[in-house]
């Protein structure tokens, strides 16, 4: 566990959140933080991450920690070092110097939590130990997987609201997450040239990412089968032919997230129908950025997204139809099967936790269309909030060789054209926007993402 | 998940091992995989780590499998990618492939394990979704934290004896294991030059396991701060008369670990003093490993390196009196407080998830004394055994400045003459040695110890 420089700015900012939740619930809510999972043996653990509902409260990863917020007072509870924890793990800050650092109203051992739990709400946590405590002291199930119900989903409902608006100490980290993730990106192009296979490229990112006493914000992406869209393979040789697909972001020490994909050509130049095709992808990435502003539906951009790439899809005659109406019928999702993007902040996708009552606005539910179902966010946007925009192309042989699918799109598709773009298999371009007052912010501008300047930034 | 290339030798040492176990226990035993922990949302998981007494005998780093054992038949239990994951996950190997490359003799859905759990032995896993399936599906509680009763009991001693000497297909990996290790090493020495943090140096070490498509075995300890000895914190700078500490080792794709600790100076240059500290810890290195040979007892090899440190110490006048007399009050253990290695294989403390059935000989127990209390191994060594040999000096100040020691051995340290040893704080040498008929083989011998060599690495 690491305390320092906790600048009193975030005692304010903290303070700040705990006042607005307070203004949103009238009963106590308690937040576990967490415990580190065990890898092989008990002393063998993964790296503890704290809850996020946790840390944005208390801005400090604190194992083992519960708070108890009530009426914008937090109570912490926690344990002070086991005798002998010195010896293996250092001087470890104490209880009060803990809760100094938190502007905590109190501080007490964790036995005495069962004291304060009455009528409190709370959120389930991920890990199996806790949510068993929570369970048992609260004296009623709390399972991650279990919908919220009664005051616990007016508490999670509660935090949504003031975690899908970013205040400016969040701002502050989200923007180191997407410099250092920028950064990673610049170092996997560059170290492309010289990689005999995908986990060199991704060593380099990941390296930068260590180098900045970060972590990995999510499971690195770092493919030459980019169609395989949750690929967590490194295994594959490069191949001058190949398009390299990295979707890669680093996560602050605080949490905080960011979220980018970048597709390079091995060679260092594009073919001529990799070219295309990225500019295709290309083009509704732009189309998507330059039309948020305050208000506008974001499944509004997902469905202007689809709009773009149908229409390049028909101009380079691989779809044959109006755009729009091939939206209507879903074609442009043969090749375009996921969403425009989601809400990034503590988590990547962020309160994804909380299943969709973050990302659909009350009321709305998921489509069981073909092309909206994967969509994650449908909400109006509103200053403050920041989304991933990560249009793709993609080859999916389980889409394109799916029997009904086929024949349902039998001729809407040029499948003899589609043959001729076969070293295109993914490609997908992702920047982290931020929306603001008068339009938006791209957080991660400082990545190129033109053809010719990612050519120039691999380097051959 | 990856399935590529399991050799047919594998096969075959795979075989030989459920027929080694099939002559030790006359019950079936069912080993899980395991699954994977989410991490801060559902979709967002830690990497998979599959336990390592399924891994022995499966090969396969399978999710969400199960093995069955009897007689030296394999009967594995695992379900069919679900409809759709191909879309995300790409095509994946069917049930009846994977079985194939594991040579077993029969592959069901996982819906049928509970026809076949009767009178079946198993070994807890670490995660709890596991852990709670194993003790539903054989009615009775499975717990890692609660030590192994009946036939499990059993079944655990039979793993352990197998698993204590290693094969050689055990032997190829640990071997790849150790090159990736020593290779990380030698970076992490280059990289130090131009590293302002510990962080970027962790970088260096980690990007070289990183890309060999490998994992790190544990978490990484790189520090300036070396006197704490389980410090996972990076964020130090690193200053010129510092010594830098790393423990850092790498884990094959199939599980098997190594384990290396080296100390260099930042600056590219031992002080004297740190020289002096150095070659004693260098001194008890090598003597224990020169000791090492079939017969021998673990145990005396820990109190020799106590008996050269405390030599080493004396002749600096750091200690007074006579050695042998200082170990036998374990004034050794004020700067060298741990034991002087434990097993090594799947796991970095191997099978430390059984307790100290593996490491220590049926009867023994821990010692209580202050110097013996944490030897983690405790058996005869056997040829095929592989061992760390990691002696190191610390100055904890948890442990020097403790009232009651300082007292007990206020006359044996000459405090005066300590206090010139400052800029020491930790140091550990640690290398994994090979029980052969004949004596030793250091795995990690390519990564020089010397300190002139180390200096010449750090090259400034």
């Amino acid at each position: 566990m690491l305390i320092q420089n906790t600048s009193s700015s975030l005692a304010d900012t903290l303070r700040h959140r705990r006042q607005k939740l307070a203004s949103l619930i009238n009963f106590p809510a308690i937040l576990w933080s967490g415990s580190s999972n065990p890898r092989n043996f008990p002393a063998n653990r993964f790296p503890f991450r704290a809850s996020s509902n946790f840390l944005y409260f208390a801005g400090l990863p604190l194992q083992n920690a519960v708070m108890r917020l009530e009426g914008g007072k937090l109570e912490l509870f926690i344990d002070d070092p086991q005798p002998g924890s010195a010896l293996w793990h250092g001087e470890m800050p104490t209880r009060e110097e803990i809760a100094q650092k938190m502007g905590a109203d109190g501080a007490r051992p964790m036995a005495e939590l069962e004291l304060w739990v009455e009528n409190a709400a709370t959120i389930a946590v991920q890990d199996a130990a806790t949510w068993t405590q929570q369970s048992q002291l609260l004296n009623r199930w709390v399972l991650p997987q279990n919908p919220p119900q009664g005051i616990d989903l007016e508490l999670t409902k509660a935090i949504a609201s003031l975690r899908l608006v970013h205040d400016e100490e969040a701002l502050i980290e989200l923007r180191k997450a997407a410099a250092v993730s920028v950064e990673a990106h610049i170092a996997g192009m560059a170290a492309t040239p010289n990689a005999r296979r995908e986990a060199e490229v991704r060593a380099a990112m990941e390296g930068v990412i260590i180098a900045h006493n970060m972590t990995t914000a999510y499971n690195s992406i770092v493919t030459v089968h980019g169609e395989v869209l949750h690929n967590e393979q490194y295994h594959h040789y490069l191949q001058p032919g190949d398009l390299l697909l990295a979707d890669v972001g680093a996560e602050t020490g605080m949490g905080w997230a960011a979220d980018i994909t970048r597709t390079w050509p091995v060679s260092g130049k594009f073919s001529s129908t990799q070219r295309d095709i990225y500019n295709v992808v290309l083009a509704a990435h732009d189309a998507c950025i330059a039309k948020i502003y305050p208000g506008v539906e974001y499944r509004e951009i997902h469905l202007l997204a689809a709009n773009v790439i149908a229409e390049g899809l028909v101009d380079l005659g691989i779809l044959q139809g109006n755009p729009q109406d091939l939206v209507e019928i879903d074609a442009h999702a043969l090749f375009f099967p996921h969403g425009i993007g989601h809400l990034l902040g503590l988590d990547v996708h962020d309160m994804e936790d909380l299943g969709d009552l973050a990302g659909y606005e009350e009321g709305r539910k998921r489509s069981d269309r073909f092309g909206l179902g994967y969509l994650r966010l449908n909400r109006p946007l509103r200053p403050g909030m920041l989304v991933t925009i990560e249009p793709g192309f993609y080859q999916v042989p389980a889409i394109l060789n799916d029997p009904q699918l086929r024949s349902k799109y039998q001729n809407v598709v040029n499948w003899e054209r589609l043959s001729e773009f076969s070293d295109v298999r993914g490609i997908r371009i992702e920047d982290d926007v931020l929306v603001t007052e008068t339009g938006s912010e791209v957080l991660t501008a400082a990545l190129p993402n033109h053809a010719n300047t990612i050519e120039d930034l691999v380097g051959c």
